[in-house]
């Protein structure tokens, strides 16, 4: 950490500032500029609250040097965290695809989904069984009852399954008949959440924040990552800028951003960050050309019949066509699919 | 709800949409343009899912005409909410100051900040028990400790107490000792939490999401009145934009637009939306003067000790100078304070 | 400057970024901490390029000390800059209104707006002659004609005239009928009307870009000011962000961060930051609240008949009632209007 | 266009908008919800300014229906915009990609950038002469020098040329150096430089603004195109967002969306979307994934020396990795390059 004093800033105001840092078991290293006084920081800055020294007397501005994570950071492990599900290798050579509804509508449509994203080459079934909506008078998922026919999904195929889950209390219910735990968009700065999905060991799905960025990802991540529990996946879904034409932008540089700052796998899900279906085959491409270690994918059979987000969800054929489309892509990067 | 036909369209895609929406219910009205067909939709279109529509054939897009929300907004109920809270009319003719340290840290400092801020004026006394920190690193907060603080606090000078609460299950905990339940930001949109605290019937302050609309805000009230707890207060606390001089951008065109939106009481936060101490006198006077009901500042005797938010919270004495300088401000726009 | 080095750099590494800066004329400081080498650079870094600096090897980041403005700035002028315009001191203690149509219409239509914006106390008269469009089929504005009309406004009322000026060959036409020259927001970054107004001497009004940082707008008045013109105002006029409800954001907080900042004088344009006439009140109050030197209205006699703009406008009743509501405030923070 | 009428608008105000819209020769179609009345406007709505309708007395808001831009539309050309540039076909089923330094900086230097771009497969070579530089300090490029040694690279190497022009008086002097225009994110809506390079009939390559949306950069295009210049190639390359951990964010959504929505070909700008070299392979495979027709990339023989935008440069090895890194995308995607 730097902190920098203002031009002018008396001996006196620089000295209570060195004592203050030493005294928080700091050493420091001062620097006389032309116009302005630096005091270096040397050890681990994180514990320290910049907020608090930046309003001692004197001082203009706290540059924090260190990266504020730790356990997620490449400095850290450098080598990729790739992790077994289901028969699959998260994070290694073969890119990873996870299809189905935004929401468990009945026993049959996500049965039927369930088969139909297998046979075009699905790895992971998706589908939410509570649903996080904007309004209170919109369709909030079935419950249990969703996670039951997920379950039985699961069973007709041999699809692990991923779904959401959106509060502590709910974490051990999803746990018995999810493989993977979601953790939404507007919930990735939820404390209680984060411990609590940390605390179960399952692997995890978390998504980026619409308006967060990519070190505050990080941070969450370090939340699930202290307590403990390491299979994480981290999901690019798109963050919310001034444009309008699509729902949410699709943060493309964040993919080989992610890759040099964590060693965790990179999802991308191309369904959200556009909300349209007909850019989901585009930005798909683009994510797996860009280093993608997966992708979740928004598939129903009947989109202009779906419960929800039916404007962004493929047809079946549409994804069997995507998957085929994204295989010479994977091997142009040197990946299989 | 009006339904954009592409140009082109067929007469049979026309009579698809229209075929479908009669089965939902609902009346329609055709209206054929030069290049394009308009379908509009007669009847309360909020439990349409406009996203299923929108992905039938020939249909280019779907235009909302009513607002998504009701029980929050001026249309549904034109008079202002007001409700009692410890003596003081809140979203009355007088503003309330809400004010105190971001974080309670021990005992004698929360109790010496109420006496300091009660003294210049300050209506209710705030501080946090359970906080929402970015890194797993941080100071969480003293939890319930930090809770009996806060209730000897009111104890010792009868001002109502405003915390945060941050998950479903510390809802009755928190009801114990606080008269105001605090929605924080990064939970505008934890429906499970919307829902327990809907249901404890106690005063909110909803905080905006940094990342959030007006018209989400808006919603999530919703969620609130919709299970029938009507004393809420909506807190405009800023939200990011590319500016990073200042912590956030507050955004002060949101107070008189949600007074025209809403019914509902609007209470402005200058503490996070600047992040500057020296920031916070200049916003909460334009706040004052531009119509909100109240405000909520941070305090601290101490800041560059404090655990968080040092570089935003104000001494006493200069809290009790802005609260001389903002009644004539008060005045001028025919309030009290 | 401070470089900071990747964790692992090389002394060989170290020292070549060290000779480097030093064969530039710098003089270096070694700061090795625990887990990074961290070189700081004394003297003027301003004309140091860091992009340079930051691709050398084991350089892993370059964090800038000094603001890159200089002229503009209050380290270098303490003193309000405060300026004569037609009687008016511009940066003192009277706050100055401008007001008047976004664009002029009719020889009849600026004139009659003149007299009724003077009558209700506004200082400088307003009008656009050159209007820049988004779409090349809407009015693009009368040209010199206007410029005439403007004139003629002046003489009959005897009110200063500020106007647009769009590209640098116009400089010196619309110099000869304008007392002020302003530099709209899609122009903040045109170098070379930024040079061209600079040395025209004239007093200039230099919107913020729309999505340009405080400190990019000081970059801009350097520009201006490094040509030799000290008489410009800066103009906070809303930026973009994601919310739609208004058609720009206030960025209230810019206010006193600028007044910190610069020494030039500050003015608010409340139509552009809110696209709508209901809100210009409320956002007008909170601009002299907190510290603006000055306003920027649109008014019209006729807004359902204005070709540019008439969503944001206010009829002249309704402007003179604001004027009348802006002087307690005023008053309140010590200024007069 | 649909204008949506207040609850409880007036038989009186209906009418009143209702004749106000015929007089200007537009037909009208009346709805009457349960809750509100919508008065549809049939015609081309594109010149009328809804902004004063907007005005009018029981209006509630104002919905366009058709998109503003006209000429640069997919509904008016279907067919893509193809166009020969030295030999290559820009728009077509070929890739093209402009290769060389931010700023000509010598003859030697942008010779040797030329050689070896070319040797890499570029198409084109770029540098800047004319430079906009956020301040006075910087370099602002060599000027008519640097068009010299432009013209001279091109005549070594065969290479077409492709530079900025910044003023609407500089366009007949590049003109005569340069085979394509570039304007600059800064000026895209610098409509008198749109007006002035529409007119030269020269081939224009228009970067998107990084504050503007989609939509705007239509607009633009529609400036140049209503002035009959036709050979015009769009470019993405990044908008502003509150990320900033890249320079800017690379909006690859924009790619499928214009190409839906637009004939002209699209090129995408992967070296200042990421501000970081390297970070500018993983995006440039993802635009070529994605749809792209083209690619502008800054290399630099010596990018730690480089007088501007060092950190975003390629040095030549890596732009020939790059290069052949892309040919196996390209063809995955039925592309050449």
């Amino acid at each position: 950490m730097i902190i920098v004093m203002k031009m002018g800033a008396s001996q006196g105001e620089i000295q209570k500032v060195v004592q203050r840092v030493e005294s928080l078991g700091f050493r420091t290293h001062l620097s006389q500029g032309e116009e302005r006084t630096i005091i270096g920081i040397i050890g681990d800055e994180r514990p320290l609250d910049r907020d608090s020294l930046g309003r001692m007397r004197g001082v203009e501005r706290i540059v924090p040097i260190l990266r504020p994570f730790k356990l997620a950071s490449r400095d850290f492990q450098p080598a990729d965290t790739v992790f077994q599900l289901n028969g699959h290798s998260i994070g290694g050579q073969k890119i990873i695809v996870m299809a189905g509804p935004c929401a468990v509508e009945s026993r049959e449509q996500i049965i039927e989904t369930a088969h139909m994203v297998k046979e075009a080459g699905a790895h992971l079934l998706r589908g939410g069984a509570f649903k996080p909506r904007t309004s209170p008078y919109s369709f909030q998922g079935l419950g249990e009852e969703g996670l039951r026919y997920l379950a039985e999904a699961r069973e007709a195929t041999g699809l692990a399954v991923i779904t959401e889950v959106m509060a502590p209390e709910q974490v051990s219910l999803v746990a018995q008949y999810a493989d993977v735990l979601q953790i939404g968009t507007r919930n990735m700065q939820n404390y209680a959440l984060l411990h609590a999905v940390g605390e179960s060991g399952m692997p995890v799905l978390l998504k980026r924040g619409m308006m967060s960025t990519i070190e505050e990802l990080l941070m969450s991540a370090e939340y699930i990552l202290s307590h403990g529990n390491r299979r994480i996946m981290l999901c690019e879904r798109g963050i919310r800028t001034f444009e309008t034409y699509t729902r949410n932008t699709l943060d493309i540089n964040a993919v080989p951003s992610l890759k040099e700052l964590t060693h965790l796998p990179i999802v991308v899900d191309p369904s959200h960050a556009t909300g349209k279906w007909h850019l989901v085959s585009a930005v798909s491409k683009a994510a797996v050309a860009a280093g993608a270690d997966g992708l979740i994918i928004e598939v129903h059979p009947n989109p202009e019949l779906a419960m929800s987000d039916g404007a962004q969800s493929l047809r079946p054929p549409r994804f069997a066509e995507l998957m085929a489309q994204l295989r010479p892509i994977a091997q142009a990067v040197g990946r299989t699919l």
